[in-house]
C-alpha cells in the first residue's frame, strides 16, 4: 500500500471548498487507483485495516455492497476499484465523514468509480422501522462489510466518564451492527469484517442464527507474535461450521516492509478466497 | 513423537493378565520417557492431540492436575513425565480405559511416575452432588486438562440413530465439561484443552463467567491450510481478554516429518508459554 499524503493544491473552487481543503488531505490508495479526502489531525485515518477488509470481497462479486460505518469510504472505494460489477453504498453517521466521502466522489482521479458509489448518512445501530426509515432496506445487499471503530477504554486517553461510555458502546456494537448487517443482506449474502481478536466471542455470539460458515483469518504483525486483528467472513443463513484459516503476517521476520501477501491484498491485486 | 507399538511379550502374570495383554499394546511416548497400555483395534488411540494438550501445562507447574476424560492417560502421563512437581489425577468414565491406565501405572518402565499418578473412575459430565459424590471435589486442582472425544456425526460412520445421539452429546459436551473444570479448579487455576476449531463458539460460551484470559493457538497441518485443532488455555476467574497466539504447523511445507516445534512439544522437551 502506498499512501502518499498530498494536500490538495490544485483547488480552484469557491471559498468553502478552499476552506474545506485547508484542513483535509487527499491520499492515494491502491498505488493511485483511487484517492480519498480525509480530515487531517482528527478522527480515524484509513489505512491497512480498511484495505484488508476490502480484500475479503471476492473478485467475481456482483450486485450491491453496503459499507457500514464507512468513514471516509476507504474500504468501499477499495472494493469498487477492484470489483467492477459491484455498486457500493457507503453508510456513515458522521456528517464530516459523509462530506469527505462526497468530496472523494467528485475528485477527477475517481471518475472511473463515482457512478458506482453512493453515500447515505445513517446510524448503523438503528433497528426496526427507524433503520428502514433511514434508508437501510431489508434484504437488499449481496455484500455487507464493516470495520467498526475501536473506541473502548484501553485504546484511548479520554476522561473516565467518556471511557466508560465508549466501553459500553463497544460491548453492544457488534451485536447491533451484525443485526443490521443481517437485516439488509439477502439470504446467501456475505458479511465481511475486521476486528480485534478479543471481539471474537461477541462476534460469534452476534452471528448466531444470522450468519454461518464463519471463516476467521488471524492477522499477526509478524511470525511469533499474537494476532492484532481478525478478518472474518460469514454467509447469511448458512449452517456451515466455523473454520480457522491460514494466518496473515503483516511483515516477514524483522522486515519493515509489508509481506508480499499483505502488499498484494492491500493494493487491490488479490483477494482472500473463501 | 516416537510411537513404537510393542505388544507386551514379557508378560508372566496370571491368566487374566495374559488374556488382557493379548488384546492390548504397550506404546512408547516421549522417546521412551513413559509407556501406555492401550486397547488394540477399538476406541481412541492416543497420539499427537494428547501430547500437544500436555504441552500447555507450564514447566514450573506444581500441585494437583486433573485430566478429564483421560482415556488411557496419555496426556496426564505426559505432563507427569515433564513436570516433576505435579500430582496427576486421571478421571475416566470407561472401565476398560481405567483398566488400561491402572496397568500402565504398574509397568516397570513407568516406575518413576507411578507415585504421582492416580486414577478415578467417574463421569466428567456429572454435576452438583453427584459430581462430588463421584470424587470430583470443589476447588481442588491447580490445573485441569481435557481432550474431549470427537464423536459427532461428521466423524463416524455409525447408524443414524447413534449418530444423532452422539451429535446431541457433543452439542453439550463442552458446556458440561467446562462447568466441571471450573467447579474443581481453584481460583486462578488453569484450564487447558484441545478441540476442533468449529467448537470455538461453544467453548467461549462455556467459559463465560468461569474462565477468562483465553489464549487460543491454532494448529494447522502445514502452512496454507486451515487449522485442524485449537489449543486453548484459560484462567479461572480471570477477566483478561481473549488472545489469538502464533499458530503451530504440524509439518513444514511438504515435509512428512513433524516440524521442529511440534517435535519438541510432542516429546516433552518444551511447553507452550502463556
Amino acid at each position: 500500500m502506498a499512501m502518499a499524503t498530498n494536500r490538495s493544491k490544485a483547488d480552484d473552487g469557491p471559498d468553502d471548498t478552499a476552506q474545506f481543503a485547508a484542513s483535509h488531505s487527499v491520499d492515494a490508495f491502491h498505488h493511485g487507483g483511487f484517492y480519498l479526502v480525509q480530515p487531517e489531525g482528527k478522527g480515524h485515518r484509513a489505512g491497512l485495516d480498511a484495505m484488508l477488509l476490502a480484500a475479503l470481497v471476492p473478485d467475481d462479486a456482483a450486485g450491491r455492497l453496503a459499507d457500514l460505518g464507512a468513514g471516509a469510504g476507504a474500504a468501499g472505494f477499495a472494493v469498487a476499484n477492484r470489483v467492477a460489477d459491484l455498486r457500493v453504498a457507503l453508510i456513515e453517521r458522521s456528517a464530516l465523514m459523509v462530506e469527505c466521502a462526497s468530496r472523494s466522489m467528485e475528485l477527477p482521479q475517481n471518475r472511473h468509480l463515482a457512478s458506482r458509489i453512493s453515500v447515505l448518512q445513517a446510524d448503523v445501530a438503528l433497528g426496526g422501522r427507524a433503520r428502514i426509515a433511514a434508508g437501510l432496506a431489508d434484504s437488499l445487499y449481496d455484500h455487507v462489510i464493516m470495520n467498526p471503530p475501536f473506541n473502548d477504554s484501553t485504546d484511548r486517553t479520554t476522561p473516565d466518564d467518556l471511557k466508560a461510555e465508549a466501553h459500553a458502546m463497544t460491548d453492544q456494537m457488534f451485536s447491533q451492527w451484525i443485526r443490521t448487517a443481517c437485516a439488509i443482506a439477502r439470504p446467501g449474502g456475505q458479511l465481511s469484517l475486521i476486528a480485534r481478536p478479543h471481539s471474537l466471542a461477541e462476534i460469534i455470539s452476534a452471528c448466531d442464527r444470522r450468519f454461518g460458515g464463519l471463516q476467521v483469518t488471524p492477522v499477526h504483525p509478524r511470525p511469533g507474535h499474537n494476532a492484532i486483528r481478525i478478518l472474518l467472513t460469514a454467509i447469511k443463513a448458512s449452517r456451515a461450521r466455523l473454520a480457522l484459516c491460514p494466518p496473515l503476517f503483516v511483515h516477514d521476520g524483522t522486515e519493515r516492509a509489508f509481506s508480499a501477501r499483505v502488499e498484494e491484498l492491500s493494493n487491490g491485486r488479490a483477494s482472500l478466497k473463501r
